[in-house]
């Protein structure tokens, strides 16, 4: 199996290999300057700040279905340890074992690899089990902060949520920056609102993760025009799952993650934003979203904050 | 063994219990308003980003003294696995397992505890293996996004960094405040440096941890004084040690984290902080340090940057 | 809520506390001696070894019912990795996650406790986050070895598999030791076939589990009364589930563990003994069933082996 | 780098691959046949157990020196938690996180490649990361129990233990089995004493590790001639490190388990064992020794029993 013309044609156009040197390991990123943050900063009126992630625990988001990405087991190692004898100062220590991609996250650059091939064509074999991933392990993300911009496609489109076979197409992130009076623009971090991520606050772990509403095929060059520098939205897989054509599975992780080397995220909780920027009337924030250095990671938990 | 009389005087001189009422969890993040982090935007000039998170990796700081504070063990579940078929797209996937408190990281209230009892009066025993923290779990820290101080106790004094016996005291950080043409206030998010994170960085994991200089046993008033939201530093063990007075270990913890209902940062790099903040001559900033939302975690990961 | 009154009079027949001393932490294990295991070394015949222990796997035999009790995750952290230079002898190594008691194990005599108490009238509170059980940890049984007797419920009734309701009673019990000639004595290993495993082994993991056949309120005083050193069976829950009496939950646990203290086996695969014993028409066989030491554990995985 | 041609010409000698048929997964292991273990049983007089397992800890015999093997991080999950309601029957549950060869392990087939080639000639990349070892996976193995004999090659000496730098020869062994009047015959499970885990049980662990006593490189050859089934022994390297010939790295590994197909066993406590031997002056008795069957592990923790 080899992946179709129509793909190849796709990737040709939102490639960013060599766009900021051979030995980038970032991508998009490099869009959000100096500038950018300043910009970003000057969003702020009211200080209000928003969660966008789920908790972290035993009964998260999967299910099961991804071998290997597993909820959060958090456990205590000591428990009012008075450690210099009794009726001395206790502490409390935990430890946990999660997926690094279990809950709400970022895929690092490296998750996705197609035709043998990282970002920036380095070979996909430069991940290994000892050596993880070589270049553009999550830890290469020092800092993730920028404007961000909330496209509510579900509000836009006047409903509470996508249907599960909805495909987020260009059309709609038109429709709803349109909804939000905003321009996306270079650099921002753009979160893409479907609302089914109610499902799995409802309770219904398997059906949060399918049949799922998600980005479309065709939104890689939506994205690329406008130079954004990294996507998130409240799905698990992302992209629209089962996919649009048949057969051609996860062509947004190769598009995004490997073509123009544009971080993703998934499993945020963007419902309580949607609240605040109906209320405030403005969908675009400062967002601090920082994912935690793991070196050689190909993703990592974040716990992102909007601030209005 | 009972907590000496010297350190029950002053633990009602900062006891913060029933301050924000008989249910608060939260303690002094109450204080970040959300004009205080109207403020903190605009402390933003450059738009430059310093991170502040240690590699979380396997050869981290612990080096075993704390039983059970693991450092990262971080593994790959799956290896450019083409799920779907070959010629498919490919994903990777990892896991990790860390202790909570064993990189960068907050401590949450519940950390520490002495006389049976947490901050805001609650049972001791209200933490389980079972049910965790029941209060004042770090996921209850849904946004940590402020107004940043660097007190650079180390450049203060004109030295690298401070040595191992030295505690830094209330006239240390209004030295180093004066030094940055700072004043501390409400709602601050402050961060101390002693210098001693080189230590580390430059491969020395045992002489890091101890001994080890950092705050006295006195600061708590100081912050307490000057309603700061939260402290940081970078050190193994955030209070100098061994301790001040003899078998009176972890005051700090009880007086912050107890009395006051103060998180507590530890192992935070600020070398990198120290430098943009002697070029720039600004040492309040924006930070953002958001810890990840573990389900009754006693503390969390965290990537905190600077904005500056 | 306590405990109702038939319980506490059986509990009062089998009780152990005291017999082997006070200090004793080993309970029925006591009746192994070396004489026994001459007897057990006697009965083999033919040499033919069978193994009685699932995979360890992820898709193990939790379905996620029990929290916490997760199923392994085995990870690579070296691959052919080549540690001394590219063209040298190259290592693989790996890491697991689990719990304890996830797959084919043995229960701890600290796996269970009921008013406070534990085997030989311990404090329940002597097992603690940190201190893990004080007495009894699964490490102090250094080995298990000695004569095993199948008695198999199900090939004695003439069926595949028992029912999900079918409580095994001493009736069954006597049933199937005439059903294998054999004679239940001081210090032998019973295994209890239900054939409840084949659910598990034909992929229903939650069909497993519930509702299960398993041994009734009533088994503990048999068991007693012949001076059994411990009991395993096919099931997830070992004893009938839901339970015989309603809202008496896990009285089974509570009689063996806590009153006899008597070791009980989960998950153990026992349908190639039962082929193996029809075909050589006997069923006694040395047992090897010696848990992994560790440290205060409350159970342990086991590869049983039959030797028959 | 290559390896010597020294290497290859002991590797041509002791080559066993094809000699079970080419799909064989179980090398050595072939050679405990029903007769052999009949023969293992009828060795057993007085039925004293010896177990031969180190506890499995989280201050284990790792130092960190080999990346990712970590010690056993053993969690509470579950602590009398009265699952169905207060006054019910409690119930607790622990789990851990280990390194597969951190404690007293068998290596698997798998654990060692050279010039890309496993046992049976299998390449060395059907391990992955996901995939695990596909042929002779620790799990392959479903029961280990024969006849062990104890080569004490300390006590032969008459010395407490062997320096670190003493390659156990060939000449040794003949030794040690003529101290214990025993004959080392096809199906044998031999265990080979050097004393060296007195320096762990001292607590010193780097020192246990390096330099330490182990096999020579010309002991292959010495098993091979007698068909010896699987060697175990009582370090953390199992041969001599540093190696006899200058950065020849692991040639015992390559040679037993990728040319002959034969398990080794690390970690191993043979003190208790060693003064029981001279005391019933016998060195040959019945050991059970059976991996717990991780799905594709290329090791596993074992909890040995010589019976007596």
């Amino acid at each position: 199996m080899s992946l179709p013309d129509e793909f190849h044609e796709i990737a040709k156009r939102v490639n960013n290999w060599g766009r900021w040197g051979r030995d980038d390991e970032l991508g998009t990123l490099n869009l959000i300057t100096d500038e950018a943050v300043r910009e970003a900063v000057r969003t702020v009126r009211s200080g209000l700040r928003v969660p966008l992630a789920l908790d972290l625990k035993q009964d998260g988001v999967q299910s099961g279905l991804i071998p290997g990405r597993v909820n959060p087991l958090h456990v205590m190692v000591q428990v009012n340890q008075e450690l210099f004898g009794p009726g001395t100062v206790a502490t409390s220590d935990d430890a946990v074992t999660l997926g690094l991609q279990a809950g709400t996250h970022w895929d690092a650059l490296t998750h996705a690899s197609h035709s043998g091939r990282l970002y920036n064509g380095r070979p996909a074999d430069s991940i290994t089990a000892h050596g993880r991933a070589a270049f553009s392990g999550i830890h290469t993300v020092r800092h993730l902060v920028g404007r961000g911009v909330l496209l509510d496609v579900a509000a836009a489109k006047g409903v509470e949520r996508l249907p599960g076979d909805h495909a987020v197409t260009p059309e709609d992130l038109d429709e709803a920056a349109e909804f939000g009076g905003v321009a996306v623009g270079a650099g921002d971090l753009v979160l893409v609102r479907t609302g089914q991520v109610q499902v799995y606050l409802a309770g219904d772990r398997h059906g949060y993760g399918y049949p799922s509403p998600g980005l479309s095929l065709r939104t890689p060059e939506w994205f690329h025009a406008r130079d954004v520098a990294a996507v998130a939205n409240d799905t698990l897989t992302f992209e629209i799952f089962p996919p649009e054509i048949e057969n051609l599975w996860l062509p947004v992780h190769a598009l995004d993650l490997v073509e123009m080397g544009m971080l993703q995220g998934q499993n945020w909780n963007l419902e309580k934003l949607s609240t605040a920027c109906a209320q405030e009337r403005r969908y675009a924030f400062l967002l601090a979203a920082t994912p935690e250095p793991f070196v050689g990671g190909t993703g990592s938990p974040v716990a992102p904050v909007a601030v209005l």
